[in-house]
């Protein structure tokens, strides 16, 4: 059973995602609240320019600039690409022993993800961790994106785990007090969970939860020249992680003309219009929710 | 009684906000939802730079660059002082007898405004329509800015009459078909109530109805360097024109402790953590409620 030993959590790698900004604010103020025997914890704000404007990113998406293929060599020419370079060398370098055994990256979504934890592996670490995330906060949702690490372009696969936490609802650029409350109050359990990990005092019974499985992103019916031909339907909005069957309702037309989920199976959308995700053609994320024993 | 005869429909005055964007889309695809017997209706996108940007200005807020002093003489050198001066030959000027009788502009809040009828004077015309329109849609709210029309900074203050739909909560870039339709019909209802209040068919019989006075902005509580000290307590999250009283909380601290209100008069508060007024220093608008027989 491995020991996770150094952690690395990160806020403010979108810079008007005030949640982990205001928690590594927080961190700096009082130390004590990452700080567990046997653990080495360093927190980081990973955008500083982008969080002095209260932007999103200033010229390109970090939490898409860190594939192995990119952080190798020289930088590229990008703000963020230089950033995750640096990042890369003084906390990776990833995909070497070096990197910390986790990493926990904070978000925030317009969507209604609740407390999502969004892991990119199935560790015997992770997978306990969720689960006894899970039994503890009702608001949690395990989604699992599982995908080759080193080609992930996400900032926390520079760990040897990651764990995104994805909170939402939450306009960027603004601050909910009960969502910053219930995420450092998961951060405090993500730590005191570590320790007793370490110390071998986790149940290895397992329980059965349900995780939602990232399958595809589904962009919004367009035009040619690329604007909206339809909005999220309104049986949608604020309802991420609920089962759409076939035939139910996705979008609806500036006519009022309704698009139907066309598929013969089931769905879990998430991500359900996020604000940031126009740009990048997505207007949810399809999951595939399944039973697991964790 | 003065007809109300010319009218300027404005969508896009702020990039990101969705609502009256793809309002003026539709009225482009089917200009017949803007035509009444009687009434010149124009319509206009007032920034089309920030709309392609996605953005709520480039490089300020076009929103406040309509002071009668900004608009005469040569424009100042940003680009939205610009479309200011050009919006104000193409459709005023300002202050002279060939303004548009109504100018409506429509806006979205990430707060819970509802529809939310802002008027920057109180004519006959816009009393009759308030109050119409407040009998007829549940979600309306009418919130009275009153100031000197010449000194208003809003770009409907362009007009000799000025209506400002603001709709809400929508996070900015995206659009929520709820709210688009609820701003279709109340958009119809306007023309509507127009062509009758110039065919003398509206009834002079006054109705008691709320009305919101703005008072004044209140800031966040920050430090000295500006960074925020505590953030709206959650009580007030999605609780706009919710009466407070004396005592009742207004913010919370990082550290969790209480910031009361601490007049001697019950308050209003409105405009409640909207995104786009963190860098104008606004945690919240601030009302007064009255009853008017409008």
């Amino acid at each position: 059973m491995h020991e996770v030993k150094n952690l690395l959590m990160v806020g403010g790698t979108h810079g008007n995602e005030l949640t982990g900004i205001y928690l590594k604010k927080m961190w700096d103020a009082q130390p004590s609240l990452v700080q567990r025997p046997g653990l080495t914890v360093q927190t980081l704000l990973a955008n500083p320019p982008a969080v002095k404007v209260c932007r999103r990113y200033v010229e390109t998406d970090l939490n898409r600039c860190f594939r192995i293929s990119s952080l190798g060599g020289v930088p590229g020419g990008l703000l963020e690409e230089q950033i995750a370079h640096q990042i890369n060398q003084d906390y990776g370098p990833k995909g070497d022993p070096l990197a910390p055994d986790l990493v926990v990256d904070y978000h925030n979504s317009t969507a209604a993800m609740g407390l999502s934890l969004i892991i990119g592996k199935c560790t015997p670490y992770l997978r306990k961790l969720c689960a006894w995330l899970r039994g503890k906060h009702s608001s949690v949702h395990i989604y699992a994106m599982t995908e080759d690490s080193l080609n992930s372009p996400y900032l926390p696969s520079l760990g040897k785990q990651d764990l995104c936490v994805e909170v939402g609802p939450q306009m960027h650029g603004t601050l909910d007090a009960r969502l910053l409350t219930a995420t450092a109050e998961i951060t405090k359990d993500i730590l005191d969970f570590t320790v007793a990990w370490n110390q071998g005092n986790v149940s290895s019974e397992c329980q059965e939860i349900p995780v939602y499985n990232h399958w595809c992103n589904l962009d919004f019916p367009r035009h040619e020249n690329g604007t909206l031909r339809a909005m999220v339907h309104p049986s949608l909005l604020g309802a991420d992680y609920s089962e759409v069957r076939p035939g139910d309702p996705l979008f609806i037309g500036f006519d009022n003309s309704i698009i139907p989920w066309q598929g013969n199976h089931s769905i879990w959308p998430v991500f359900i219009s996020e604000s940031a995700y126009y740009e990048k053609g997505i207007a949810m994320s399809l999951t595939l929710r399944t039973l697991q024993f964790w």
